[in-house]
């Protein structure tokens, strides 16, 4: 299949690269050159120098870019050469209004529209293993299902156009307070100086248990925050999640207060650091 | 083996049930005579008048009460019968100091003491899969561990007295701000019209997970808080959390936040629902 993937960061590479492994005819499309060069010289697949040249004649169109107004300008810039039968994906975590908005304009153009957020980090987008979270038409979602199985485990059609980044809004709350609570805890067992690896053996199996506790609690005992998902990256999620429940009237106390401690963390000098160093504040 | 068993509560009862089964001589003390009676008629086992009469002649004396004063007054008064080379082992959820100073006060009557708070529930204890963390001296844990595989799936000897409170105290600091980001994700989900079963699919599987929303996503959607863990019994564990954090000077911001809206639970008449019941508020 004819496919054209327009942004090339620390997700956008690697998913590409496994569009090409599985036999797609890939083009690709970065703001800076240079990366498109070192993913051209790494995989079979040519770099186009615009986003439309990239988007001509692909059946599907891949996204993955940093924040609204980068797939704003992406996107327009593909439109032109965006027309029927053509499929947008975008990988972006974005607003759900961005979605809808974006929807509406494509399938004036006969084109469809996906909203598909991922999740699994950049180490599910080299292994392969990301989970993506679609919103849009259930016939959009199904044709587009294939090609995003070169690099997803788990893809699950949520609902309609805006629901995959209200999904993705979702897994970002439940994290943040849950990172938090985890800081809280190792913590207070450092204060109270237990050993942290006999706590995990006892608590890891019950009630409190978590990914985030089997995967950070001991890297945050051990202050290692140089890897995983940026704290800058993590405010531009909740950001999204503390609009969008600002106008749907959902309340979010804990995910508020959260985000202001990340906050402190970036005014600390990590916003390039795993969210996990929230436990910096304590 | 010789063993009593002090407290015959949603936890003790099952427990000590657990131990005649496995076929250690068990004599069960209660408060309220009537459930003492209960359990003598359905286990091999007798009942006694008062703390003493049960500990006396026992290896190990079982206390599981309510909170500090129950267990002082209980062990208060069974302290006469504890002499040379028994072992006392509290799974009452009470503070480490009072755990710090039966220990001292046991040590000096020449019989060990293990604080050794569980978790897994009342679930847990029906079918002898609880978590025992415990503190104390190496020698009384190995001596009292083959007793506790009756009830147990895990015993874990966290550290000297103290530490198993403290190790239950890190469980759970970690669920409460947990719960509340379930809380708050699955309102979000809710004022969004998102479909929680198709985001529970996309995202159980990634960051977000834990014990709890695999556990309580679907039952905090339907509203169902009658079972699990009452309110009012994690309002005392995050009491005395709250406390040694005060003495150890820990910073617990979302803790004890999340102990007021707890606190809002109990004011709305909701003291003995779930812990999952902080989705009320939102």
């Amino acid at each position: 299949m004819k496919v054209a993937f327009l942004g090339l960061g620390v997700m956008g590479f690697p998913m590409a690269g496994h569009l090409a492994a599985k036999g797609h005819e890939v083009v690709v499309y970065n703001r800076t050159p240079a990366k498109a060069a070192r993913w051209t010289a790494a995989h079979k697949g040519v770099a186009a120098g615009d986003p439309a040249e990239a988007a001509k004649g692909a059946e599907i169109v891949f996204a993955c870019l940093g924040d609204d107004p980068d797939v704003e300008a992406v996107l327009d810039a593909a439109a032109p050469a965006i027309g029927d039968g053509t499929i947008v994906v975008d990988h972006t975590t974005a607003s759900p209004a961005l979605a809808r908005r974006l929807a509406g304009r494509f399938r004036e153009a006969g084109a469809g529209f996906l909203d598909a957020p991922v999740s699994g980090g950049q180490a599910g987008a080299e292994n392969g293993k990301l989970s993506v979270m679609c919103g849009g038409e259930a016939a959009d979602f199904e044709r587009a299902r294939p090609a995003m199985e070169a690099y997803a485990a788990r893809i699950v059609h949520v609902g309609p156009s805006g629901h995959g980044q209200l999904c993705k809004a979702v897994n970002q709350i439940c994290i943040a307070g849950l990172v938090q609570a985890l800081s809280e805890g190792v913590h207070f067992a450092k204060e109270a100086g237990l050993d942290l690896d006999r706590v995990y053996e006892a608590i890891s199996g019950g009630a409190a248990q978590s990914w985030q506790m089997s995967n950070r609690m001991q890297t945050m005992a051990q202050g290692d925050f140089d890897f995983g998902f940026a704290v800058n990256w993590m405010r531009k999620d909740l950001r999204i999640a503390l609009e969008e429940a600002r106008s749907s009237g959902a309340r979010l106390p804990v995910t508020a207060l959260v985000d202001q401690f990340y906050a402190d963390i970036q005014a600390m000098g990590g916003g390039r650091l795993d969210t996990s160093s929230l436990i910096k504040r304590l």
